[in-house]
């Protein structure tokens, strides 16, 4: 059983909000955090945030000193109205976990369920008990529904209940006003057109201030309880529904609350679509909601089933984990997956290359609609990267924003934004793994293509040749501790791949006479594509003779080393506590950066060179980001070190559930989520999918009796367990297949399990 | 004589503004715009500005991303009275340059007097004609004070003047409501305390909204004229005073307006001071502080007499020049010289590298006192150098702010603006050049070797050793268009030349037995000069073999070089239409960079390298910043072709008097006045003073038929005149001296002037 059950968290500030991240409900459209109904006592802060995937405002962003294209405006993700309150009175006295005798709680999020749980067992300052179970869903059914049941049960007493059930449009996003850093951003993004009643469902229509984009909420109330008087009552922006019955003892009422979400991105009459989705779940049984949720987890759990025998806390946060990235995923070309999922407003919701780096690996082995959509978002924004490449300088290409909502730069400070140029790497990188494991032309046909010509023209844009080579001067790459370098590994070897497939795309659509539109659409010609190609072969892969690895820029080697032995605990992160400046002139890695090319890219070099780049980077990287030791993980693995792929993947599994990096109440930390699959599928499991096909080199870590894991492949779903002796492939559906395990070529067929020892 | 005349600019608003910045009033301390004391019709926009050099208010700066150590807070110099308004009625009639009839009006600059004067006959619409003569003066024998003379001629008529002279602290800084980038900046920084009368003084006491500073303003008109009527009319931030009186057809009116200002920078009791320096003001008649005037001028243009034979506009060009260094100068160690002087408020007042590099050239030469001022006020905020040091992450040495007032950093882009580190090496390089200059050892023990231990310090912080060599990392040199880069040329050669000096430093103070204030302050120790000592003897100075010239830094050869004559008019200058990275990318440079190496420290390589290297970044430089044609002149004088150098030179002297970069009105252009300067007695001259010696090696252009300048070296005073034929050189003042000329060494002696030919 896929749950995780908790005594609750303590009461207090850091607490409630991590236990709102924890605990929130997603379904990739819309999420709410985990807050307290009843709300908190006055003093203390939660982020009570409700948003809608892609809904964002514009924001100034002023710089300091204004230069010629630096970015002045972003977007922000907006908490677009709470509809979490339900305020509870026994007999006259308001219900608070803060007040009375709280007897017992317990929180639980089923991953099987879909749904969150909180149960209370509370006796009022009188001396009243009650129990109190709430339960609370995003539905996955049906994406704008979020379903809130709320049950009293009077255990020792009969008497008097009221329930103040509020719809409010009055929100905005978080702040600290004590904080003088974000207190700029105590602007009301989100504006109140109108609240009215249609019948029994209440509905707000609010509207942004800049970006012109409208939000509808619509809420209904279902109480099922005896003798109920009702009471509604409704101002400017906010409407309430109060209700008052009595309760005997042992009895228990139940109010179901239900919450559409539209939004005028995706529907052209926001508040009739809101009607018509509000309809919709009140025509179904709320048991039957339950059941398609069920129903739709179930699929989800079946494809992607990682099970590890030995370690129940891992198996669990393994889950959790997975979990949250159905629950974070875009579902429409409209958005993609935020940097935080829609768990929290870290980061306000915008989108970075994890999406493509650390969440498609998963999408594409398991979910490929949902990989499909995530491609065709970041399609969806090529007049923006075309755009976002003239700002830059380029006279063209596509250079893709380093964080966005809707498709403008968002980055303030570009030597570690605009600069991480990978980032359109990263997306023409996830194009060609999507094709590879699907060797579907039909998304290369309508996207990919156009995405992988527009990018290698970027690169042709920003390069020189030099001394026969073809170079990336003033370049950050994935490390932010060194930013603005030539000739950074990561970022060449990806242009390198870039350039390459885009030439075989077009080779592969020509081949199957598909290529008119994409060849019309960019008027891409054979000149061009030759110097794609000359300029992949040409590309300067920096390599240090002396140390047999790969610098990971042409001056990262002459820097001083920074010892990360000396790095004093106050002063971690380094980010937090050195000017970054400081940090450039230093040999410290913030993360992942030549190791991570070394993951990817891996036939770009040899073994023992690999092997080598590994050991030196591993002495200067500190880990600060969360996107760097899930890659630790897999190389580790990958050269055999199966006690260091261990600790590293801890380190990474962990980090949320157990809030290593003590920020998970800002939201959680999808792209290291991500990466945990990756630890295991990838790193572990060793599985690759390269032109020349499938491969695997499963290893099991010392402390694992066993482990297992599906995956899909072409038009096949695989299975791997794997023991102490070695692996079990098995072929679960579709057609047989050549692969490669441990080096060794095996067809997997149906009802013929392939058992391979190392 | 040094006169600029000039039949006045139209009235436009870029003309109104171009003629506040040509014709404003300063002394070092105070510094007045040229406005209309009648100002100007509605709808007219000009910087109406009066400043105190160093008095400052600190202004928010946020940035759009929030990165430890980046400065979010800066100085702004404040406009800080307007005591400019003198409005005339002629028999009801208001006068106006935009009404009515203008039958002649001149502008002139007296730069042996003092003065400015503006000159107007005008015919009202009724057709009364008025003869109105106004000069204004910034006194040079008491700073405090501002004098304006307004004349009013009866020309064809009798009747009833009236004149209303105004005296407002209601004053804020320039912004542009149109201009949504400065609107932020609309902010009133300086409120008015009190206004009050005394006698016949008005006061105005105004006190700074963030940084806690008081200016008093005090104003007195003395109006000579018969039977005149006199009222008083005072506001809670205005006062002002208007007189009627009947004048007679050809009698003249005239009305003695002074102002003083005071600072609490400067006086305890500021209210008192400015009292005290008003009656100063009044006790002396006005011709006897004209005289004055002329008196301190006389002294000025006798010891940096620089004249031209052959070009007249030139001549008046350098003249005009040198007369706005000696306006710009701070006298007192509060201040230093502003990047416009107290001429505008282009760059807030701050104060940059430029005074080391462009300005302490002349003042060393010609002005001593001025000379040590500058670096006292140096040494005067190194204090908060070595807080911004640490702010930066150095565990030692003082990093001087880019660009600062009170000594913090106001560099709101760090990539062009803390990073170039280099301003700590050119403070120190001019202590040295002051010391050679002057021999002077009071200057280094009191202030200048603390000064280049401190900064020392800061290299040995900044740097590693790598494969044997001394590394500078991550830095920025004088070139904007190459930003955080390893090994600048010009910065390495300049923390070398810092290093081995302060090693000499402490060594001529050891031998003086002058070492022990010097040494107890910094506690420096033996092995630390040991390790400067050998950091400077490692320090790596890029130098290309194939080539044949000292690349700019480590990657500059290996970017791509964008063809200058490919620059399109409308994408000049490049900052303003191009990224910042997408310049970086390219080999291309705002302004010299090793050129200006070559000459500051032109010992470190040989001439053959130096004429390598001007000719190869000559092809790369667009000179978009005011700091480079001069630089280029010397060192093409240097290397003896006299047709760039003269072009180059032109090109400087002539910025601000014809406006060449269009940006005059925002203020003067000090440091490249300062470069014109240095392009006649360091370019043409060849004049330099090292450690071995004075050394000259005069050139003289084609179209000139002679020139001539002096300076001070050591207790002399010399003068050299240069013809077609060679130079003579006299000692005016002091003992002999043996020099170079040309390479040779000759006696410099007493009525006995030294004739070299080439």
């Amino acid at each position: 059983m896929k749950q995780y059950i908790l005594n609750d968290f303590a009461l207090d500030n850091d607490s409630l909000k991590l236990g709102e991240t924890i605990f929130h409900n997603a379904n990739g459209y819309l999420g709410v955090r985990g807050s307290f109904e009843e709300g908190y006592p006055e003093g203390y802060d939660s982020v009570r945030g409700t948003y809608i995937n892609g809904f964002y405002d514009f924001a100034a962003m002023p710089q300091a000193e204004k230069l010629y294209g630096l970015i002045e405006e972003k977007q922000t993700m907006l908490n677009v109205a709470d509809t979490q309150g339900i305020v509870l009175w026994v007999d006259g006295e308001r219900f608070s976990l803060f007040e009375g005798t709280v007897l017992d709680r317990t929180r639980c999020l089923d991953m099987e369920a879909g749904v969150t749980t909180r149960e209370i067992l509370w006796r009022s300052p009188s001396g009243r008990t009650v129990r109190i179970s709430v339960k609370r869903m995003a539905s996955f059914w049906l994406l704008p529904l979020f379903l809130a049941e709320y049950r009293v049960e009077a255990v020792d007493f009969s008497g008097e209940i009221r329930l103040c059930s509020s719809h409010r449009g009055d929100v905005r996003n978080y702040f600290d006003p004590k904080d003088p850093r974000v207190a700029g951003e105590a602007f009301r993004h989100l504006l109140v057109e109108k609240t009215e009643w249609e019948g029994d469902v209440s509905y707000i229509t609010s509207v942004t201030s800049k970006s012109g984009l409208r939000a509808v909420s619509a809420v209904r109330n279902r109480l099922q309880a005896e003798h109920v008087q009702k009471t509604a009552v409704r101002t400017e922006d906010t409407v309430e529904e109060r209700f008052s019955f009595p309760l005997k003892e042992k009895e228990t009422a139940v109010l179901y609350k239900y919450t559409i979400l539209c939004d005028s991105i995706r529907s052209g009459d926001v508040r009739g679509e809101a009607a018509k989705r509000m309809e919709q779940a009140l025509s179904v049984d709320v048991e039957e909601l339950y059941r398609r949720q069920r129903e739709y987890l179930a699929g989800f759990w079946k494809n992607c089933a990682v099970e590890v025998e030995g370690d129940r806390d891992l198996n669990e946060a393994l889950h959790y984990n997975m979990y949250q990235l159905i629950q974070s995923a875009g579902r429409d070309p409209y958005c993609n997956i935020a940097a935080k999922g829609l768990s929290g407003e870290g980061y306000e919701g915008h989108y970075f290359w994890d999406t493509e780096m650390y969440l498609q690996p998963f999408f594409i082995l398991n979910e490929r609609e949902i990989s499909k959509n995530l491609i065709r978002n970041r399609y969806s924004i090529l007049e923006h990267a075309k755009e976002n490449a003239r700002l830059l300088g380029h006279k063209k290409g596509a250079a893709f924003p380093w964080r966005t909502i809707m498709g403008k730069e968002c980055s303030g400070y570009f030597p570690s934004g605009s600069a991480q140029y990978h980032i359109s790497g990263d997306i023409a990188y996830a194009v060609v793994s999507y094709y590879l494991a699907t060797r579907d032309l039909d998304l290369l046909e309508e996207s990919g293509a156009e995405i992988l010509l527009e990018t290698a023209r970027l690169w042709m844009d920003m390069g020189n040749y030099y001394q026969g080579k073809f170079h990336i001067n003033a370049v950050t790459g994935p490390d932010e501790y060194t930013c603005l370098v030539n000739n950074n590994y990561y970022t060449n070897a990806l242009a390198q791949h870039n350039l390459r497939w885009a030439c075989k795309a077009v080779g592969l659509l020509e081949e199957a006479h598909r290529a008119g539109r994409v060849l019309e659409k960019t008027g891409i010609t054979e000149k061009e594509l030759e110097e794609f190609a000359q300029a992949a072969e040409a590309m300067y892969l920096p390599y240090d003779e002396e140390l047999g690895i790969n610098p990971q820029d042409d001056s990262f080697l002459q820097k001083a080393v920074w010892d990360i032995a000396s790095i004093r605990e106050e002063e971690k992160p380094l980010l937090l506590h050195y000017h970054p400046m400081y940090l450039y002139r230093y040999q410290i890695c913030k993360q992942a950066d030549t190791v991570l090319a070394h993951f990817i890219l891996e036939d770009a070099q040899d073994l023992e060179t690999i092997r080598r780049s590994f050991a030196y980077y591993e002495k200067v990287t500190t880990h600060d980001s969360s996107l760097s030791t899930c890659i630790y993980s897999i190389v580790a693995a990958k050269l055999g070190d199966m006690e260091k792929a261990c600790r590293y993947f801890g380190e990474s599994a962990k980090l949320d559930l157990f809030n290593t990096h003590k920020n998970t109440k800002d939201g959680i930390h999808t792209a290291n989520m991500g990466g945990t699959y990756m630890a295991v599928v990838y790193g572990f499991g060793g599985l690759r999918i390269k032109e020349s096909g499938l491969y695997l080199h499963p290893r099991i870590p010392g402390q694992w009796t066993a482990y297992r894991f599906r995956f899909r492949y072409e038009d096949a779903v695989a299975e791997v367990s794997v023991d102490k002796s070695g692996c079990t492939i098995s072929l679960l559906e579709g057609n047989p297949k050549e692969i490669h395990v441990y080096g060794r070529e095996c067809r997997l067929e149906a009802e013929r399990e392939i058992r391979v020892t190392q």
